[in-house]
C-alpha cells in the first residue's frame, strides 16, 4: 500500500487546505524528492482566489529544495540523499521549443514541441512542491545540486523569484551604464532591481510605496525608490533622467497602470520588459507608443528553469552577488499552511516571502 | 533673389497642393539635391487627410532620387553632379541615439540626443522631397551615390519602402527555417515578405485579399496568401501551421485588427514585428498574451536610414536578390502630383507605387 | 542470441571494413532505427586515415535516414515503422551545455555537463550509422519525422552537411546586404555558400578551382567563383570588393591557408566564420589581424543537431529554398562501402558525397 | 601670428619631447579644448619606443580632460568654457562604419567608410592631448560634458582605460552567473576585472604577480587572484573551476603566452576577448582549439569611442559602480613630461597612471 504524505492542495476557489496524498510512483525518467523547505508564490494566491485555474485536487507550490529520496531507472548522474533544488519551470530537455532554447514554452508531449507555458508544470498541471515529496519529471534536465555551505533559505528563491527577477533585466537586455526603472518591489520586483544592478545599471529607480519595500529596493540596488502614492511616478521618473527617459523598464506587478507607466518612462527606442501576470486585456496607449513608430520592444518572459539556469543562480547567490535573506520574512511548518497562505495571501505583517519547513 | 522651384505643399487637412518655393539655402553641412524621381508614400497620405500633423506650408515627402547640386562648405567625399539617394529617415550620425545605432530616434540638437521618431525629418519636421530641390542635412551622413547602372526607379523603393519592409523581417530576427506571416501586401508588406525570403524563413504566409497584391505577393516570397475576406486568417494560418503557429509575424498595416490578429497566430515565444503606423490606442487580449507568460515579444521599427543603410539596400537591388519594379505602377510629371495624390489616396487603379518625375 | 548486422567497421588507420556485428540492445531512452540512407563524410575519411582517432571496432559514419525499428521503454511521441532522420551531432538536452544551448558541446554524463565536440557521439564514440541498424541515444531529442513527400535523399544532407554549412553562414551573423567570401566549394562549402544566400548576403565570392564545383558554387549562391590557381583568392576578393573586403569569410576547409586567407579578406570588423576540421595549429599573422585592435571575431562551430534543428533543415528542403540534389553524385550498396571510401578518399570521379543505401 | 602651445611630441624611436607647437587652427566641424588633465597609456610607451610607427613631428597622447576653448563654426549645441572629455577613439558618425556601429573602425574620408583603427586619430595619426590645447575632428561626435561634481581625476579613465577594460566584459558578453578570467591586471586588465564584476560575472580569477595590483584587483571585483610566478595560470584557473574552465577569458596584455593561456582555460563554447596589443604573430595550438570544433570565439575589441560612450562610462563612476581613483597612482605637471614617460615605460615605483596636468 502506498505510503502517504501531507501536501497543500487545491480544492476549489478560496480553499486550499493541508490534506493527505499517496506518495508518487517514481518514472523512469523522474526522481522523487523529500521536500526540506519551499514557499508560497503570488502566483499561488492567484491560484487560491481561483484567478488562474487548476484542476481540483492538485497539489500547490512551485520553489522546491530538498533531497533526493529516489531515482527513476533511467537517471544518471545523482545519488540518492544528495540536497537539490529545481527551478518552478521544468523543461524537458528534449522538446523543440526546449531544444531551441525556449524552456518556459516547453511542449513535450504535443504534437509540435511548444506549448505556452508547458514549462510550467509544478502546482500548475502536475503536483507541486508545499507536500513533504515532490515527484521532478524529466529529472536530468531538472535536478541542480546545492552547493556545499548553502542553506535551504541562501537557496529558497532560486527556482522562481530570483530567476524571474533576474530575467526581467536579461530579457531588457540592459547594458553598462543604462538607467532602468522597475515597477513594484515585491518579491520579483527587488530580484529585478537585484538584477539591473547586477547587468551594470548606473541608475536604477524603483517605484514602491511600503517604506520596509524601499528599505531593502536600496540594499538590492535603486538609487532612487519613487512612492507612487506621494508622486506620479512617470513624472518623478521623467524628471530624474532628466526628461530622457529610461532605457529599460521592468514591470513586475502585472497591472495595467504599471504597463502603461512603464510604456511612458521609456526613451525612445527604449524596452519595456514585463514580468507581471496580467489578469485583464492591455492597452497601449498610441501616444506612449508614439503611433508604433518609436522603435520600443515590449518583452515578457516566463520565470527560465532547468538544472543549468538554477546553478547559475546558486553561484550568485555562494559568490555573495545577491543576498536575498532579507526576502524571507516568516517561517511556518507544513501543518501550518493554511495559516501562511492567510498571512501571505492578506500581505499582512510586512510579509515578503515565507519559509515553509515540511 | 532666389531662385524659385516647384514643391508639393500641405496647406491643411485634405490640401496639399503645388506650389512655389524659393530654392533652399545650403548650410555648411547640407547638400543639395536636384530632384530627378521621387513617390508618395502612405505616410503622406495621412498627412494629407490631417490624420499626422505637420506645419502648414511644408513641403511633403521623403523617398528622393536625384544628383548632387551643391555641397554645404563642410561637406567632403562627393562631387556635384552625383547621383545620390537619401534615406527618408537622415539621421545626424553624432547625436547620442545615433552614435548608439538608434538612428532612427535621433535627436539631433535636443538636450539628451534623443527624440521620438527624430530621425525623421524630410516632409515632417523639414521640407520633403516632392519638389525639384531637396536640402539634405548632415549631408555626409545621408548622401548614398547610386551604384552604376541602375535606375531611378530601380533604387526608388530604398529610401522608406525596401528599408521599412526589410526592417521588419530583421527586427523579427527571422532564422532559416522559420515560418513567418506577413499582415497586409501593401508597398511595405510586400518588401516584408521580400524581406523574410531574404532572411531564410522557410514558409511565408502573406495575408491579402487583392488580387492583384497576392499575385506579387508570390513573387517576393509568400508561400501562401490568405485572403482574409474568405477566411479568417488566425484560422488559416493556424492551419498551414498545423496548430503550431509562426515564429514571427509582421505587422504591415497599423490597425487593431492586424495588430491582434498578429498577436494570435504567433507559436509560444514568438515576435510580433509591428511596422505600421496605428491612429487608435491598441488592445492586447489577454488570452493572445498567455496573461504575460508567454516569452512573446512585440518590437516596432521606424525606417533605417542613413547612407550604409541605403548602400546596402541598393547591394542587394544590384545583385539582383530583390526586384521593386512590380511596385511602380504609375508615372506621374511633378506638375500632376496632385492628380497622383488624388490616385493614390483613393487606391484606384491598383495603384501600389507611384513615380514623380520633377 | 542477438540478431546480426552488416557495419563499416574501424580495424585501424588505413582500414575500414565491412564487417558483422550485434544489432544493438535498445535502453530505455534510445531508439533503434534500420538505415535506409546514409552517407560518408570527409571527417570519415580522417578517421580513415588515422588523423581522428576512434577506437579499434567502431561502427563509423553520422549521417543517418531510416526507419524507427524499436523505442526505448522511457521513449514517447513517436511510433515503430515512422521514417526519420538524426543529427550528426545527437545532444542529450539534458546537460547543462545542452540546457544552456549549446548543444555540440554536450556534456551528458560528465561530472560538469560539458564537454568538448560532446555532442558528437556516432561514429566517435559510439558505433555509428553506416550499417543496418543505429541506436539513437536520447532519442526523444533527436529523432526527426521526415516531412511526407521528401525522399531519402532530399534529406540525407540535413544531419550534417547542410546543418554544418548553414551554421557557417548563421555564426558569421550574415546580414542582409552583405558580401561574403566562402573558402572551398566542399559540400560543406557549398552549403555554406548557400547558407549565405539564404540569409540575404547580396554578394558571394567563393572559392574552389574545380570547374564542377564552380558550376554548383554559382546554383548554390555564388556571384563569383575565385579559380585560385589563376589567381590569388586575397588580390582577387579585394578587387572584387572594391578594396573593402568582406563582412563576414566563411573557412570551409581547415588548412592554415585558407584560414589565413580568410582573415586578410576581412573588412575591419568583419568576421571568419570557421568550419574547417584543422589538423595543425594555425598562425594569425600580426598584420591581417591589426595587432588586435581591428574588432575582428573569430569564431567556430560544430554541426548543429537535435531534432528540431533537423525539423528546421527538413523545412528549408520542403519549401524549395535549398536544393542538395546535386551533392549526391554516386550510389553504393552498403556491401560496396569499401568502393565507396576508396572514390571518396580519392576524390575520385568528381565526387562530390555518395549515397549508401543498406 | 599663431599662439604658440607646450606639447608632448615624438621624434624618433626612443625620444618623446616637450616642445612647441602653434596652438591649431579650428576647422568648422572642429572644437579645441584646453587640457586640464590627460594621462600616458601603453600604447604611448609603445610608439616611443618605436614599436607602433607614428610620424615624427606628432603630438602624442589620447587621453583627454579639458574645457572647451573654442568651437568650430558649424558646432552646435556646445559653449566655450564647458568641461568635456573626449574618447581615445574619435569615431566621425558618419563614415559608413560609424553608421553601422563600427565606430572604432571608422573609415571617414575614405573611399569605403571602413579604415581599421580608423577611430583613432589623437595621437596616432592627428595630435594628440599631451598638450596645452586639442583640436577635438568630429566635435558634436565626441565632446562629451562632464557632469557636475566630478573631478578630472574622476573621469580620467573614461576616455581609453575604462571604455577598453568594459568593452573586454561586454564583447565577451558576460552574463550573470559566468566564470570569468582576466589576463594580466594592468590599468586595462583592472578595468575588465571590474567591467565582469558589472555585467553580473559570479566568479572572476584575475591573474597578476604583483602584490600592489593583486591588491586592487580584489577591490575592482576579482574573486581569486592567481601569481602566474607561483603556478601556472592555466591548471590553476582548471582548478578553481573544478575542470569545467570559464565561459569568458579576457586578454589584457598582448602576449602569445596570454593569449594560449585564455584559449586553453576556456570551457567548450567559450569565449576569448582580448584587448591586448600584440606585436608578434599569434599562434593558436591544435589541442587548445577542438581542431575547430570547439564553438568557441575569439573577439577582438579596440576602445569604443563617442560621446554616448563617454557619457555612460561617466555615469558609472557618478553612480559609485566604479571607482577607478587607484588607478591614478602619480601626479606630474605637463613640464615634467618626460620624467613621467620615463617612471611609466619602466613601471617604477608602483606606477599604474599617472595625472599630467598642462
Amino acid at each position: 500500500m502506498a505510503q502517504k504524505m501531507r501536501a497543500a492542495i487545491f480544492i476549489e476557489p478560496g480553499r486550499i487546505i493541508l490534506g493527505e496524498k499517496p506518495v508518487p510512483d517514481v518514472g523512469p525518467l523522474d526522481a522523487l524528492i523529500r521536500i526540506t523547505t519551499t514557499t508560497i508564490c503570488g502566483t499561488d494566491v492567484h491560484i487560491l482566489k481561483g484567478e488562474y485555474p487548476v484542476a481540483s485536487g492538485l497539489t500547490i507550490g512551485h520553489e522546491p529544495v530538498g533531497v533526493i529520496e529516489k531515482l527513476g531507472s533511467a537517471v544518471t548522474g545523482y545519488v540518492e540523499g544528495q540536497r537539490v533544488i529545481a527551478g518552478a519551470i521544468t523543461p524537458s530537455g528534449w522538446s523543440n521549443a526546449s531544444l531551441d532554447g525556449c524552456h518556459a514554452q516547453c511542449g513535450a508531449g504535443t504534437r509540435h514541441g511548444w506549448k505556452a507555458m508547458g514549462g510550467w508544470r509544478f502546482g500548475n498541471t502536475i503536483d507541486g512542491a508545499q507536500a513533504e515529496y515532490l515527484l521532478v519529471p524529466d529529472a536530468m534536465a531538472n535536478l541542480a545540486p546545492i552547493p556545499d555551505g548553502l542553506t535551504d533559505e541562501q537557496v529558497l528563491m532560486c527556482p522562481d523569484i530570483l530567476s524571474t527577477g533576474f530575467s526581467g533585466a536579461e530579457s531588457g537586455k540592459i547594458r553598462i551604464g543604462d538607467t532602468v526603472a522597475v515597477f513594484a518591489q515585491g518579491p520579483i520586483g527587488l530580484c529585478a532591481t537585484a538584477g539591473a544592478r547586477l547587468m551594470g545599471a548606473s541608475e536604477i529607480i524603483a517605484v514602491e510605496s511600503l517604506p520596509a519595500r524601499a528599505a531593502i529596493s536600496r540594499k538590492m540596488g535603486a538609487d532612487h525608490v519613487v512612492d507612487f502614492t506621494k508622486e506620479d511616478p512617470v513624472s518623478a521618473i521623467l524628471r530624474i533622467t532628466g526628461g530622457r527617459g529610461v532605457d529599460v523598464a521592468i514591470e513586475a506587478l502585472g497591472t495595467q497602470a504599471t504597463f502603461e507607466a512603464a510604456l511612458r518612462v521609456l526613451r525612445p527606442g527604449g524596452t519595456l520588459s514585463s514580468l507581471g501576470v496580467y489578469s485583464t486585456d492591455l492597452t497601449i496607449p498610441l501616444d506612449a507608443f508614439s503611433a508604433g513608430l518609436g522603435d520600443n520592444k515590449i518583452v515578457t518572459t516566463l520565470c527560465p528553469g532547468g538544472k543549468e539556469r538554477m546553478r547559475r543562480l546558486m553561484a550568485t547567490v555562494e559568490s555573495g552577488r545577491v543576498d536575498t535573506g532579507a526576502l524571507v520574512t516568516h517561517h511556518f511548518g507544513l501543518d501550518d499552511i493554511e495559516t501562511a497562505y492567510d498571512l501571505f495571501a492578506h500581505q499582512r505583517d510586512g510579509v515578503l516571502k515565507v519559509a515553509i519547513r515540511p
